[in-house]
């Protein structure tokens, strides 16, 4: 097959890491005949110094006549610490996010056996933790109006769902849950949100029509809790947008490295597969980042165009390093560590 | 001295868990010469059956005319599986917490040695883990408008904050921090909300008046992460109304047991003590609660009238019930347990 992939590289680590998805995207290719054309694009703080805005219409026209999207990372501590700026990185990705239509974004949070021992949490706690969460992202508070009103003395942010778009969430939900192991828990604070009850009614509705999913209703802060004590309780979770933003970061350092966990956003024909971390500035231009969130979201691509076994093949080598240690010094305990390109070389050379 | 306190035992386990505070405060104030009148009231989903609302109007009349407000636990399944409830418990914790100012709540997070084991975290995180969130209460997505619109079909919840409601919460903070490590953390989500915007332009400008106090900002996603990570990385945070919800329950289960986590809510003259944990419906009535965070924030609510010896006593009985496995089956491992009430005698017989 040919594909057409908009590369956005965006800030920090994000073009080391993205470099090294190409690389074992473009083995992965090779292997198993298909051709891919990398179109890359400007975005975040990169694209605001280059051409004054973090998601220019030109990066809009690529991403939309593309296959797919491969993202790196945004953001940067300039437009972070100056809470007036007009202009900032992530209303590049918010803006992408909205004009390509990814409403859910899909979050894995699995563990390596060979990396049990570096998560935070104990051993017995994580093992066999296989969970996806599935977080609305085109709506909710990061969404609504905005604003300052009494001469900047107040601001405020408005929260807003509607049923359709719980629906069509949910829906993703449902069926992931079956082709998993067919349980499903809704996220929520139905007893303080408005927009949370509705959530919990229209998820109640559809659960006839699913009537092998095994649905579970838990408030946000009593996931918040769960998700350190027994994370292999949980199998697909459905939520809102700024829920999803801080649970799917909280279950991220379960695996052991923040490191590794990648992420699609789906929602119309062209998806989008990007890394869960951030955009470390401290380490940007030092070739010390972990490339592998970022490959894994190669793996999850290949994955969305139906190409299992191309996906497999990435995860597999992945794993292969892991085992073998071939890792960055996130990974190495003090001991051997290598670069973000060596690695990015050894998984090409290793597909 | 001579103290009125409201008692609120509320719902679940609430009454079982009161009980024993009240036993240890009485014998508390026996051993130092104080007088404590309880006045019993009702409130949550007891409230509601009993007189038709969560925090009747007398309720509020106890609570105003007491020096402090004790407070057992709010919630039942019954209300959260229907959206469509027209009274909730909750709304009398939430009308309660307005009407009496409590817009600072004190959440504390420590360890005791004796449980390092229990905790789902390795010992290395977490040993000196002593921390504290002040969680706005008042204000936030919690209080704003909120409702239905397109018949039903959307939702919203508007999320407002205020410069003074900031600058009063961040005032306490500073002022924590300043009696401990003069660390402070100000957690938001600056990069996407603009009522974060506010908060994080309100606190720099305070930074002046604290010039001890060691500043720093960070989004709540990568809090939700290193809350996990390095949880003996933080000494104060402050946060809005939400995010501290579920930020000081993701911290709660860090100490071994989120039944040994107490809280304070402050203000007005009158303080709200109440253990962080839940109404735990499956437990109620069975003797088995775990009664220690009920206990620990009736030690707050001694320090907080200035009697610290008193509240030391407390703190010390508890620990020794600790160390000498005087406790409930949650924190037991299997051996030897005791009931909710044979707890609260071992302690108010040992303080
Ligand atoms: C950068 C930021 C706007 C973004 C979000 O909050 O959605 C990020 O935290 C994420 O989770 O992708
Ligand atoms: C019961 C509920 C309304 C309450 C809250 O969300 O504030 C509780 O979770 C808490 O943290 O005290």
């Amino acid at each position: 097959m040919k594909f057409n992939i908009a590369l956005l590289a965006g800030d920090g680590i994000g073009p080391e890491v993205i470099d090294q998805a190409v690389k074992v995207s473009d083995a992965v290719a090779k292997k198993f005949g298909h051709d891919i054309n990398w179109k890359p694009a400007l975005t975040g703080a990169a694209a605001i110094d280059a051409v004054g805005e973090p998601y220019p219409d030109e990066t809009h026209e690529i991403c939309k006549s593309s296959d797919a999207v491969l993202f790196g990372a945004i953001g940067h501590p300039r437009f972070d610490n100056d809470p007036s700026a007009k202009v900032r990185p992530e209303q590049g990705l918010l803006k992408m996010r909205k004009a390509l239509g990814l409403f859910a974004n899909v979050r894995p949070t699995f563990t390596f056996p060979s990396l049990l021992e570096k998560s935070p949490l104990k051993k017995e706690r994580i093992e066999g933790t296989d969970l996806v969460f599935l977080r609305e992202l085109t709506g909710g508070i990061y969404f609504g109006e905005k604003g300052r009103r009494e001469e900047g003395e107040t601001a405020y942010d408005n929260c807003v769902y509607t049923r359709a778009e719980v629906q069509r969430l949910a829906k993703k939900g449902f069926e992931l849950a079956m082709t998993r192991s067919k349980k499903l828990c809704c996220v929520d604070k139905a007893n303080v949100l408005e927009t949370s009850r509705l959530w919990r009614e229209t998820v109640q509705a559809m659960e006839k029509d699913y009537p092998e999913v095994e649905v579970s209703y838990e408030f946000v802060d009593a996931v918040a809790m769960r998700l350190v004590q027994w994370p292999n309780s949980y199998d697909v979770l459905i939520t809102e947008n700024l829920f999803g933003d801080i649970l799917t970061d909280e279950a991220s350092v379960i695996s052991g490295s923040m490191g590794l966990m990648p992420s699609a956003s789906l929602g119309s024909d062209i998806g989008l597969f990007e890394p869960i971390h951030g955009s470390y500035p401290q380490a940007a231009g030092k070739n010390i980042a972990n490339p592998m969130a970022t490959v894994l979201s190669a793996a999850m691509m290949f994955e969305n165009f139906g190409l299992h076994e191309e996906g497999k093949a990435i995860r597999t080598v992945v794993n292969k390093a892991l085992n073998e240690g071939i890792v960055t010094e996130d990974l190495a305990d003090g001991g051997v560590s290598y670069g973000t390109s060596e690695v990015g070389d050894w998984l090409a050379e290793n597909i």
